[in-house]
């Protein structure tokens, strides 16, 4: 068994020594900035863990674990020339940079070189693990289409929300365990159980983001907070509020958020106090442990030693207490 | 054996089988929209082709062939997007229906979608075909930005026009072939032969096209002649007659082209009066001969009975005589 620091540093070692060059120059330089600005890697990382779990080779992992950090990128390269997002790990984006019909189609050839790293592993899982790359590539553009449907949309459920989180975030992470699981050498029930502890990861992975954009200490958030409050987005947070807010309380959330971005304190401060007053903090931190208490009654099905099980459980551990 | 009838109808019956439904609407919405407006099917029928000829069990064929139809489509759809065209096969694009957004999303789904398709066939050869189908999405990518940097380049080459062709055009029907032959159980040998013949026909066949946008009969072909010289495009009989124009040629060629498309009668006129004048007409049909000559050769090599290569003969040669 490896360490989570042996393997980040396996990934790290793996991706810098690709070169993601070639011709013409401005279809692969997006690429190989857009690969070069870092990011948790959690993906990749979560393939080799699950790879480990089940004492696979991790050399047969490393390559589609890259691929799967490629896909990645090349959502969120689409996804801000759609949100029309200036920044992303503070670096400008591809489409700002350079211009959208260059992101566009920098993101398609992304998008095929993940194929080709998800090849690069024994020829006999190739069957299994493409389907969840296909699966999870059209969920994660349906999740994509119902985020930005959510924006214009007034009727947005909580359960609608957790549906699209679940595709826009969370299938990849189940993917990216369940392929490593399957190169591994995993049982398909044992795969399949790994996926539903991702899904359940994830979700609970995208309600602690939801938190920490609002309620992070800035300095080891590392970025400013209340972007969403800002943008009007209609997180859990948000949509919360909306289910429990009554009388002054709902009059002073509809006045909060159709405040103009112009007033950005007031306007994250005035949400803030009323999100404050009804508890949304702990409401979503309660709803965040729902999912991951659902995500280790799947994890505790998985029929193999306690011991080896200790890794994934650390990490997902540290992704529920991390602050930034 | 198949007619090149019954495999037409094999495709347009599974084709039109498929749903392309789900959700949200707004993201299918766009590719059944898509795959439902026509076209020659070309790639399809290549791939079923090919299969054939080797004897092979279209059956297994079938999916994978209309992966490439999707895969084709969603390089439209994109391409759309990057050339800002209103209309395709008489209709309103995607982005222009709905809106970029939505045509990006949409066609990274459709790119999805063809992998699932590709998935569909004998579990043992989808490590061979897969990475053809890769490096062919990647190089499709590569001619579609080295295209759009044509546009403000002043030097292009023939030469590096070829290679522009090659790859945003050609690589997909030499593709198509491989992956049908592939499935058909050909040696890797014969289904590189195939490839090679499927290039150059592709090379010839875009040639065709550049001539039939200028010098083809409006009825048959179906649609606007001359929107090549209206838009200034590089083809290889604007690069060919810059190649040879001299004194007075080379001035009426720069008069005509620099003329704005509100005089596009003018323009249009001006531009063939020269190309009649440098005889680009034959000239184009002697390159495109030569590529058509190169097929031959390399379809000769491949090792089979005489008999079964007649359907491809023929279908290569209808390409080359077509009037749209």
């Amino acid at each position: 068994m490896f360490t989570i620091k042996e393997l980040q540093n396996k990934i790290d070692l793996t991706l810098s020594a690709q070169k993601f060059e070639g011709n013409p120059p401005l279809l692969y330089e997006p690429i190989k900035y857009t690969l070069s600005q870092g990011g948790k890697r959690l993906r990749p990382l979560l393939t080799l863990l699950a790879c480990d779990l089940f004492d696979g080779n991790i050399e047969n992992a490393v390559y589609p674990a890259i691929g799967l950090e490629i896909f990645h990128n090349f959502t969120l390269l689409h996804d801000d020339i759609m949100d029309k997002a200036p920044i992303r790990r503070g670096k400008e984006t591809v489409y700002k940079k350079w211009n959208t019909n260059i992101a566009i189609l920098s993101g398609d050839t992304m998008f095929a070189l993940a194929y080709e790293f998800m090849l690069n592993t024994d020829n006999k899982v190739i069957p299994q693990i493409l389907p969840v790359l296909n699966q999870t590539a059209r969920e994660v553009c349906e999740g994509q289409q119902f985020d930005m449907d959510f924006e214009t949309q007034d009727n947005v459920s909580i359960a609608d929300y957790i549906e699209m989180i679940r595709l826009k975030t969370a299938v990849l992470l189940g993917g990216s365990l369940k392929i490593g699981a399957l190169i591994g050498g995993a049982t398909p029930e044992n795969a399949d159980y790994l996926y539903n502890f991702g899904i359940n990861i994830g979700l609970a992975f995208q309600l602690k983001d939801d938190l920490l954009d609002v309620f992070s200490d800035v300095e080891k958030f590392g970025k400013m907070t209340g972007g969403d409050i800002l943008t009007n987005k209609k997180t859990f947070l948000y949509l919360k509020a909306y289910e429990l807010a009554k009388n002054e309380e709902l009059q002073n959330l509809n006045y909060y958020f159709n405040l103009p971005e112009s007033e950005g304190t007031q306007k994250i401060n005035g949400v803030k106090s009323v999100y404050n007053t009804l508890n949304i903090e702990q409401l979503t931190v309660d709803e965040m442990k729902n999912y991951y208490d659902l995500a280790l009654l799947e994890f505790d099905k998985i029929n193999i030693s306690e011991d080896k099980k200790q890794n994934l459980l650390d990490f997902a551990k540290l992704l529920m207490d991390r602050e930034s």
